[in-house]
């Protein structure tokens, strides 16, 4: 294992010139604008489990499509409750409903939202993305519909990312000032995405996240999905320039400026999947307070449980314990 | 490079017990059964070539949705013109229109489908497969709807392929008595299914074909797309009675002893991806005449340009040159 | 992903002939006689957590020398519990106190075991291996005083999981009828050597187990800790008799016949750390009661969080829910 | 797949200083002065193909010495036509008659050489290149005799590349006013210096040209035949300076000031085996006018069909079409 | 590393059926009739060492063509000496002088055979193979002339290892009843060879040999240069007949029943290079006196040092020390 | 093979900043200040050689304990010779004894020394490193006690080092004014420890050095043990501040400023297991007269038999002849 990317240093002074698009704030209300078609739905499930209660959550997401995903609360829960709403890593989907225990353990409602269409490694999911999308997809989801800002995949899985923001927010055992988004890879880049296009959000705790400056991400990552678009331009050779501006409508760095709440980052120096330069575009741009935990001999698995630790001091110093 | 799969000798010897579902027969019938939409359309394409017409081609496919394709004529031909057929290999799409030649330059008309929803290695491609299907299906097509045979994606593949054999044998230009249907990998695999579900073909040359023998295939299958089916039930630990039922609709190898027309096969015997003793699962069940050339030291490139020329002169030997 | 090892009929059919040293029972007799030299300690920690209450375990092991581990319980429990007794796999040591919270959450009591002198993958451990051992250990433990029985590091580990589980035994909130031993890998190993060697375990769940039939082990599994052995023997060309009759006193499937304890294993086919014939011969040698769950398509992840809910419903019944 | 060499804006901006041998024009006008000892002859080959007349093409190269290649004439062509000489990539040889169809079915004269002592992969070869060359070539082409620019191999292929472009001009059926060379890799570095040294072409196309810029590429590209040199170089520490020096006769980026005629070129950025930077480097020395397609997310494969169409396009513009 | 051939007890079983020429000793005879053109020739070099003497070597080997080496004697040896006779593995040269000096230092006198063309790898060399071969040679010597036996590379080099064992005979300080032939993979296939077709040599000792047993090795060896037949047979895919007959020529299983001397084997059942069945096969055939020792955990470099003592103890024994 | 650190000119340019501890000197002071418990041992062994007579030697190391090794000296040798003392790569231990036989055969005395606790690879060694660490050592030596310089394994290597130097130079055939130190990679950075810490070395060799600047070797070495250290840190995030600290006391560029032996390094520019930069930083501060051979083509493996051949001439020169 060795650096890929830059050094700390170049990390620090890598300011890239990402091309917002005029659009952007328009597309995006556009988008989220029209009010839900329904409410969140909770299902209360039997896990076994004694110390924390589990839900089956559907939350109408994009096109008001059900989007699935667990609630936990504490078993002894009493009080509005912080809540962490968190969202998933590229491949993964919600899995099942007693894999992620640590935020309830810690006291925390903990509202996971699986991914729609994904669920195909490391854990299971259960949300489809029934959309029409055209030939020449590189297998994943990043190439979907890319040549549209409209059509493209990432366009419905912010809304839903959004979507579950605001369901958290109205849940009766969730105090409404503390929803706090969060996730790794993917998760950490809808989280960015999410508290730039929903103010509602207290805190934002991205993990390596994905999603973040296309334009020298997919140039530069030797591993993991932002390959897929650089395999999909490797067939297209002429579509490089509507690819590159659809992305910019879902580039979590590009959003990022319009972010308020206070945000803890995590990056990983050896990251071969979302290198250090482009989270570190995604920090320097970053609208909010801010404040990251580098791992300089990680790659992207990042600061994992250690981590963790960090999130739960930061929120306990943010909302008093 | 090394055997990696059973030796010549125990291939010859090698007789799988497949199980053939019940209603076989009269899920093909009934998926096979409505009459087409409505006509297959022409329209001429200017290559630059000059030897050689083109036309782009659209057949109605499976629910009589658009899928594309490339008709060639050789520029000087006149009378009706032997044709073949051919189905495209995992991951491409049809491609440009002038990257095929050796057919028509033979004097043959030659029309290639796309593929629907594929083209995103090698060629790329125009045909969608705008169908729902559920959450994690594992980035590719082989577990696109796996869970059910009226939802899978071969299920629509398999009669595209159906009716662009029967759209070369309306077209003017072709001598319906002498349609072929061909490919590689995938394409061999397709064009099985076509010798075994519309007789009219006049002969069928499967080479190195895929989606044959699926049980075994997905357990010894080092490389290529079977393992698609492997990664699926690595996570979906459940479902593997209901995923091999439904393979068993589409398996090459279940539906070979159904077909009639003359064959000529070709396998690889150091083939990672087909692995030989499944093309012989086909080949030893194939119901009509048939012969096979066998590629000792090749892997999943099999004959190429070399099987080209065994094509073309057993061809010449069967329509009398 | 293919099959490595044998098929799923060939390894129930599989009856290795393993040699039984004449002095096993004696050795371990010898070794686990003494009576600790002191009681197990625990020290409350705080976590954070808040459904759960966490203590940092020290348990003499082998020459009473001081055993690192983690106890989790429910926070809201009262009476008895029954605990489970988690060994790690090779190369985890205990990690922070917060990592693994489903059997507590479950209502048990849960009982990690540090791994001595482990520790440098995935998760940090704390308890050191001051033994002396010759030179020419292969980096690892697998050939750690491999040359003697006596000087062996699994002597020495699998003593430590036994006064773990005599420690679980004498805790005051665990009921000590109704002690499980399990874990994954070579966690597994050691559950089945405590079954074998410590009959007051009430159920033993060992997951893809390593440390099983040495002999097909070291010269058939293509990655993972084998391999030392095998490299060690690579250099050492003429010690191959000491280091075999060495391992197996160590050996679970050796040792299985011992045991007693309802047993619920599980086994991947596509396993190329333990390959699945080696977990099926102390499977198949196992002296009480046993189940087991096949993965057909899994490598060395198994079964997982799937497996964690059939081990839950298997115990559920057993004691009675 | 990510950029293993210089970005875009980091190669327009690529000027090596390469070392230009005194004596390079004596050298080659040397070489090639002699006059050739016989004519080039065509024997008709039956491929089977209605649409293209093929032929078997022997031409005197180096020394003399008998080199074999195709002839494809569009079968309904008459009139001068302009034709298209072709040279191979490495490892090639000019393979079965009826492989390459594109150009002639595109109307014009399609010369194809077949490479000296290559064609093990991807297509065989019928040419020898039975010159004596010392102990310790790595195997493959790049260091057979480098140690002396007299002795080497690419002068040879050279020296027959030239004499491909002469026969082609000579062919009743070829106007010799529109020779154009081009060539893949090995086949782009060929037609570069066939430009430079035979002021008869018309046009050179050169696609992701090899044998460009040595010093640079023999330390820089990651796979492919440049690592020859450097294995040569790890063997026989002591050479490099004449090592270097031999390659500089032949270095297309050290002839290219030479060429007059219109050029275009193709780049692959992400080419791990003839680096982008190097093919720059022959680009910006060019002596005609030039033109470059830039293929930003393409390996070695390049352009592919897509290029094609590019220099169809081209070539009917400067030709008329 | 695991087993990737047969097990040890398959392999003592393994008998294949092999083919042998009709004029196999015809054909050697012929090769090997021609009285010497030459003696051979000492030149003493300065190594710098002062207890070694070493001599740069000429021996005529086939065709009379020079073919050096290096001679090494103790430095204060007096009276005929037992001999060494050395041939080197695949793509080795004899190297610097002063590399090899383990024989000199036991008190024998050691004779190393440069090979001819070879010299590429870990050691460079200095004897050229000026022959004319075909185009389409895979890189490497294994396919140099494969078509015929007359023109096979491996032709010539087993002259050159008979002229240089007869060359020992006749060398002053050596004794002519102790010469003993050995080598390392290709040198243990030569030194099989030797033995086989020279009756003089008092021993053979070849360590994992190669050309061993063709038709297997080609199929089941995973790395190394067996692949390269397969390679040209995956291009060349109808001339498998005619390059198996002329391996036979030269494979060391087929000559082994000529040979008489006592020979001591060395075999590795993890060898991927060279398959252990493959050494077996040759051992099994092998006419003379026979012993082999088996490294049961190792890849293709087998003994190593250890081998080397066991060669010393049984040539002390063979001639009483 | 290419270059995967800093170019030629880069590396003569490369002066990091590194950290010297305030107490080095101290620190070694006291570590060596010690005298030995008890004499250097030679016991005579039987490698069957005639031509060079060997010892098994035992020095007492760090605390006294033994460390083994080997002697040999020219059987003919009378009068004081130079002595080589030669220190192992990493993995080796000391071998057979009949394994190296250059420096002997040269005329010098020629001392090996174990590797404390090494052995496993390439080798077998002899010596334990009996000595307490703490849990999370990563498999090997580079983490082994890296949290405390007292602790470290190489603190106690280095210690073993100088004392064989010392041993050397007190043996009754060695010239105490002419012991050289050397040794590839591990070797080479232990001699130039020794030539820094113990001024009575004469010359010091150190090949492809290992154990130089630290802070850019964990952080740019691809391959190797360097990676050691960031797998460490990878797990124990926190820890990063004391490992190097601990790094920085047996930092070879640290301390190499302390030496004023002439030195003769060789430095190979495709190292990926010590980069080249890293080997340059100690030579740029080496406090001597120095020289350094620069492979420029040459992975870890380096100048090898060639570079041998160097050193032989600078110790001719240095020594007089």
């Amino acid at each position: 294992m060795a650096l890929s990317d830059l050094t700390v240093a170049d990390c620090w002074a890598y300011r890239p010139d990402l091309t917002v698009p005029e659009d952007l704030h328009a597309f995006w209300e556009r988008t989220l604008g029209a009010a839900p078609a329904a409410a969140a739905t909770y299902e209360p499930v039997d896990t076994g489990l004694t110390q924390i209660r589990t839900f089956s959550v559907t939350v109408p997401g994009f096109g008001g499509e059900p989007v699935h995903g667990w609630l936990h609360l504490p078993a002894t829960a009493t009080g509005p409750l912080a809540c962490v709403v968190e969202y998933l890593g590229y491949g993964r989907g919600r899995g099942l409903p007693h894999e992620k225990l640590f935020w309830a353990s810690a006291g925390f409602a903990h509202l996971i939202m699986d991914t729609r269409g994904q669920g195909w490694s490391a854990a299971p999911g259960s949300t489809a993305d029934a959309h029409r999308y055209p030939a020449g997809t590189v297998p994943g989801f990043l190439t979907r519909g890319v040549t549209s800002p409209e059509d493209f995949y990432y366009r419905r899985l912010i809304t839903d990312a959004v979507r579950f923001a605001q369901a958290a927010q109205e849940h009766p055992a969730v105090d409404p000032d503390r929803v706090v988004v969060t996730g790794i890879s993917q998760g950490g880049g809808l989280s960015l995405a999410v508290a730039a296009l929903f103010p509602g959000v207290a805190a934002v705790m991205p993990d390596v996240p994905f999603l973040c400056d296309f334009p020298r991400a997919v140039r530069v990552a030797t591993e993991g999905p932002y390959g897929e678009v650089a395999e999909y331009l490797a067939l297209h050779r002429d579509q490089s320039g509507e690819v590159f501006r659809t992305l910019s409508y879902v580039d979590a760095a590009v959003l990022a400026p319009g972010a308020t709440a206070p945000a803890l980052f995590s990056v990983a120096m050896m990251d071969r999947i979302c290198p250090p330069s482009t989270c570190f575009a995604a920090y320097h741009r970053y609208g909010g307070d801010k404040d990251v935990r580098v791992y300089e001999f990680n790659d992207h698995e990042g600061g994992e449980a250690h981590q963790q630790l960090e999130q739960l001091a930061w929120l306990h110093k943010l909302f008093g314990r």
